[in-house]
This record gives structure tokens, C-alpha cells and sequence, in this order.
């Protein structure tokens, strides 16, 4: 089986495995799924949660497109138009509760034929509400596992790429506590694709105990209210910043299976600052420069 | 008394005159105000607006900069850094009731020294929740007549304008019902000045009467709940596509006047449609492609 079949064959497996243990996770509510078809090649599985008893709203796409490059988005990546092949992974869990993180995770692979470059990219990263200093370390040592146990890992450097992309410049802030993030692997593919591997494979264990630990904790409206204000930042990253949405939507991807990765409902509140010393303004305090969480 | 600073002394009279307008409809609160400074020249006037009888959230802005265009705005405007002189006043107005539509207005004027370039720009537009034709059509009327009366109006070239520029592609919608939108009005700048008064003062007429119809009709939580799911097409139009807050983000603009505009609540429901016949299926469908209001 060529690298794209195998690559292929591991994200559906790997879309139907993250499923299958965020609805055991949750408990209440199931993942409902769009199947469509890219009319000029490929298609994708849009799988989305609603009001479930973890998961406010939370989407994990699949997706498996090729054929031609348009010329504009062969501008787009410098390249000249010919037959492309790109698949992924993507998922971004929205959680009820104030006190669990919202967490993003993406793995993709892209071929372009005629100039014979082929790449993996991904990552994973964490947006807490309140912070739990232990949370973002165990996320942070789960996401150095994954990459000291693959030859394309590294950690220290794919922590860094996650600090500077996951950055709000206007606000600034990060959107969260990092994690990792990279691209453009392909001096080794059978390399990239382990640690892609090893990075779908992580996110359960790095995500899963957090959202276990803090899901059954009481929280307050004023809580609530303030998720919905740091929600907002995570709207501001994801349409202002972020490539692979405005890729996707420059490129006349599926609207509704890229903004899935937008919070069930956000609040913008005019210069809003917390309270001095407050649970809020110490998370604000802690994004404004990157943490190193496993040697604090 | 130079251009310059007649332009100023109208923009501070025009945020005045439309702040103590729209505290008169709304009744029940009043403007709160930031006086901002640049640091490198000018400064502003942000006055905002919440939980008002009418108004859930409203901004008027006012902005007069100047000094030395940074290296990085210099390219953007295709030109040599050099002296520059920016002013402006913006509003976007987001009522309780969802029968009551979202109203943008805009006028400003730019001046390059040593380009000895100059311009003005401006434009007003309407979004509705829920379509009232008759509303679209008296809005339009005013801006068409504020272009009549004005040796620089064009309406049908204005009103194309932003028909062509408020449009979401990646939703196949526009923004709104439209209104007018205009820039780079250089060849006679004292017809653009008046222009731009005309527009400034037109916003009243245009805009009050339609608030006053509206706001005492009853309104359901379902409609409510429509108007959070539109809101979310406001953020994504000005975080994605509006040239002003992208811009002014880019350049180092203070944040919390820029994105004043953002509505105070949004909602993201997954492949959101609405029941076909219905109200809100008929608005989506206005908004597909531009209507001439004036002759529907």
C-alpha cells in the first residue's frame, strides 16, 4: 500500500477512534455526521457534537481531497498548477464548562505531484479559561512524549512554532497554553508520518484526563460569562490569523465543516479587564508571554 | 480655518450631535467615553454604549492622527513613509430587539504631505434580522438622496460599491441590505467634504425613523436566538474581510476601539438552516444577490 492509502487509511481510523472516546467521554450526546463529496475531487466526513454533557459544541473533520490546483491557490503556494492530493484530521472540542479547556488538534498530509514535494503538518494545543498549572503540563508532557519517541519530533522546537503561530498580536496574548505545532515535514515522510501518527495517538491521553478531572467541578455564571469573553479571542485567532481557515475559505473549501471550529457563542464586552488578582487576570497575566510548563 | 481643521472641528460635531441623538431614542443609557492619545501623534475619542432600552451595544468613534506613516503602513498604501493626517468617525450601532437592524456608518478623511495626496471615504449600511422592505427602502432613499444633493454623489456607483464590498463569499451572502460606499474621492476635495457632512448628517434620517418603527414590536427568544446566529456572520464579515479593522489591527490601532464594532453576543449553530418559507429563509435569500430597494 503506497504512503497515501496508508496515510488515508490511518485518518479515517484515526477520526473514528477520537469519536468513539469523546462520546464515551461525554456520555449523553453523539457525534452526527455529514458525509459530502468534493465536486471536482475527493470529499470528507464532517463529524459534529451539540449540548452534550461535556462538549458544548465540538467538530472532527476528515477530509481526503485531490485532483487540480486551482491557479489560485497554486499562487497561493508558490507553485504551478497540478495534481495535488491533501488529507487530515482535524478537531476542536468546545467544552460547557468554564473550568475545562477548550483543545485543537490537527494532523494533515499534502502531495503536490508534478513539483514532487509531499509534507506532513500538525499539532495540538490547549485554551484553558482557568488555568490548572497541572493541566497544562501534563498536556505539555504528553505533546514532548509524542515527539521524543518519533525521529521527526522536536519538541523544544515545534513547542516554540506552536508559541509564535497561536498568537494574537493585537491582544498581546497567546490563545492559550501552546502545545506543539509544525509543517512542512518532508525530508523523511516515513518519519513525519509516525510522529503524525504519534500525535493523533497522544491527544487522547494528553486532552481526555484533564476534561475528567475537571468536568465534574462546580462553576458560576460569572464564569460562564468569562468563557464566553475568552471565546470571543478564539473567534479573533481563528478569522483573523489562522491559515488553514482562511486557506480554506479563500480556496472555496466547505464553509461549514471549516467554521466548525468556532465556539457555540462568544461575547465581546468593551475593554473588559478583570479584577486585579483575579483567577481571570492571572490567565490573562500568564498569555501574555510563553511558559516553558515543564521547567517553570 | 484649512481643510484639516475643518474637517476635524465637523467630526467632533458630528460624533456629539449623533451620541446625544441616539441617547435621546434610546431613553435609558448614555455613552461612556475613552479620550485616547496616540503616542506618536493624535488621538481619539471612543464612546460606547451597553445594555441600553434599545441599543445591546453601540460605538461611536472618533479619530484624528497624525505623523509619520510607520514603514509598514507606507507599503501597504504603496507610498514613501512620509507625514500623514488621518481622521475619521465610525459607528455601528447593535439593538436588543432582533427586529431592529444593525446600522454602520462611516466618514473619514486621510492626507498624504509629501504625496500632496488626499482623499476622502465614507459609507452607511443596513443588516437586518428579519427583512421589513420598506425599512431597506427608506435607508437607501436617504443615502441616494444625500448623493443627489452633493456635487461628489454617485448613488448608483456608491450603492454598488457596498453591494460589492459587504459581501461574504465563503457564505455566498451579503452583509446586509447594503446602503452606499465610497473612497479615494480626491479630485475635488471640497465636494468630498461635502459629501461626506451630507452622509454624516443623512444617518439620522435615514436610520432613527427605522429604530422607532421597530424597537416597540414584540419579539420572541427564537427570534433572539436568529439574530445571535447573524450576528456571527457580522464578526466573520469584519474579522475576515473589513478593510478599516484589519488594517487598523495590523498597524498597531488601539484594539478595543476597532473592535467596538463586534456585536456583544454571537452564536455558531453547525450547518444552521432555517426552515424553508419561513422569515429567516427568506432574508438568506435577499441576501443572495443585491436588490435594487429603489426599484425592486
Amino acid at each position: 500500500m503506497g504512503l497515501r492509502d496508508r496515510v488515508d487509511a490511518f485518518f479515517i481510523e484515526l477520526q473514528d477512534d477520537l469519536c468513539r472516546r469523546l462520546e464515551e467521554i461525554d456520555g449523553r450526546e453523539r457525534f452526527a455526521e455529514d458525509r459530502w463529496k468534493r465536486p471536482s475531487g475527493g470529499g470528507g466526513i464532517t463529524r459534529v457534537i451539540h449540548d452534550g454533557a461535556i462538549f458544548e459544541k465540538g467538530g472532527v473533520n476528515l477530509s481526503s481531497l485531490n485532483g487540480e490546483l486551482s491557479p489560485r491557490i497554486a499562487e497561493r503556494l508558490d507553485v504551478q498548477p497540478q495534481p495535488f492530493f491533501a488529507a487530515g484530521v482535524s478537531l476542536v472540542l468546545h467544552p460547557d464548562s468554564p473550568l475545562v479547556p477548550t483543545a485543537h488538534m490537527n494532523v494533515r498530509y499534502i502531495e503536490l505531484a508534478r513539483a514532487a514535494k509531499a509534507w506532513f503538518g500538525g499539532g495540538a494545543d490547549l485554551t484553558p479559561y482557568y488555568l490548572f498549572t497541572e493541566d497544562a503540563a501534563h498536556f505539555h508532557r504528553c505533546m514532548k512524549q509524542a515527539c521524543e519517541d518519533s525521529p521527526a519530533g522536536d519538541y523544544p522546537r515545534f513547542k516554540k512554532w506552536c508559541d509564535d503561530y497561536f498568537r494574537l498580536p493585537h491582544r498581546e496574548e497567546s490563545r492559550g497554553v501552546g502545545g506543539i505545532f509544525f509543517d512542512y515535514l518532508s525530508d523523511d515522510l516515513e518519519a513525519g508520518f509516525d510522529l503524525v501518527q504519534r500525535l493523533g495517538r497522544a491527544f487522547d491521553e494528553a486532552y481526555l484526563p484533564i476534561v475528567e478531572r475537571r468536568a465534574a467541578l462546580p462553576w458560576t455564571p460569572r464564569q460562564k460569562q468569562w468563557q464566553s469573553i475568552r471565546r470571543g479571542r478564539y473567534v479573533e485567532f481563528n478569522l483573523i490569523h489562522d491559515r488553514g481557515t482562511l486557506f480554506g475559505l479563500e480556496t472555496g473549501g466547505r464553509t461549514e465543516s471549516i467554521l466548525i471550529s468556532l465556539p457555540p457563542q462568544a461575547r465581546w464586552v468593551y475593554d473588559h479587564r478583570p479584577e486585579p488578582g483575579s483567577p481571570e487576570a492571572e490567565l490573562i497575566e500568564i498569555l501574555r508571554s510563553p511558559v516553558d510548563w515543564l521547567d517553570p
